[in-house]
């Protein structure tokens, strides 16, 4: 081995030795630093994610939470009167049915007549609230709208088709809270 | 100089140059890494915060949501038929003057009896919806439930108390849809 050599090989021990011991220095000092600021980073950057998201879905949820409201409160607010018109029919059918009479003196006859103006009053506010009767004689028999309770063979009508209405039937809006009771055509 | 000598010296002046150079660079390479690193950790931090207050007050903005729909909701509920109470209210009152006369014969007596029996059921749906007639005559003059349209001076009655009524006040639950039109004694 020559001295060049030698000290080479010196060199490639010792001078390497203390760079590397320099170099492990600085990688102990600086590389936790710089993973720890990685860390930090990524760990900071999954709370934002996370945070990000769970906004994301609070205002999914507001959205949904909004329009189903909205959408409870325009058939709640359509509807608004069903239960006290389902209790007001009977009370309806009774009036009409006290209506039904002839009169045979004249007290009979101005009470009738004061009674027919209340009752159109009653049917009027009703109707204001989008109450209406179910046309029922003459019509098609629909199940939606009417309840057949009898049958009959009558040549006068069509088949199928409505010949008599036991009880009328009433429409709140678009929804039948009572079907007419009918006697339908075979 | 030996070989030694001028390989240390190349050793000393070369190596450490080496060396040096390295840790300039990594010097100017890491500090504003480190900085650059702090920035982006602050700014990240920045940004979660206001995400996190967004969260917040979009949490607390759909709790007032809820709170406030609830809130409305039980009210509308409350009063659903407070608009067709108030259109059948004109129909009872004519329905009861109606009702207000001495029937002279015996068929009017029956249309009678059947007419009370319909304002009765009437009544009584109203007051499942909960409908109630304001008390009035004898009653302490109360300007929440009564409207004094007239006075009068009666030493039979106490002051301020009510001695006629004009027309039925009526609430619906706990609100006044129409108070009474009375007569106080002053």
């Amino acid at each position: 081995m020559s001295e060049e050599t030698k000290n080479d090989q010196e060199l490639n021990e010792e001078q390497p030795k203390v760079d590397n011991e320099e170099t492990v220095e600085e990688v102990f000092a600086e590389e936790p630093q710089e993973e720890q600021a990685t860390d930090e980073l990524s760990e900071l950057q999954a709370k934002l994610d996370e945070s990000e998201n769970r906004y994301l879905r609070l205002r999914a949820d507001f959205d949904n939470f909004r329009r189903r409201i909205n959408a409870e409160n325009e058939a709640k607010e359509k509807y608004r009167s069903q239960a006290l018109i389902t209790e007001l029919l009977p009370a309806l059918d009774n009036f009409e049915r006290a209506l039904n009479i002839e009169a045979d003196n004249d007290q009979t006859k101005t009470l009738l007549q004061g009674m027919e103006m209340v009752h159109r009053s009653l049917i009027e506010a009703l109707k204001k609230e989008g109450v209406e009767a179910i046309d029922a004689v003459g019509q098609e028999f629909d199940p939606h709208m009417h309840q057949a309770v009898m049958q009959t063979e009558d040549e006068a009508y069509g088949s199928n088709v409505v010949v008599e209405e036991f009880q009328k039937g009433y429409k709140l809006k678009d929804r039948v809270i009572r079907p007419s009771m009918v006697k339908v055509n075979q």
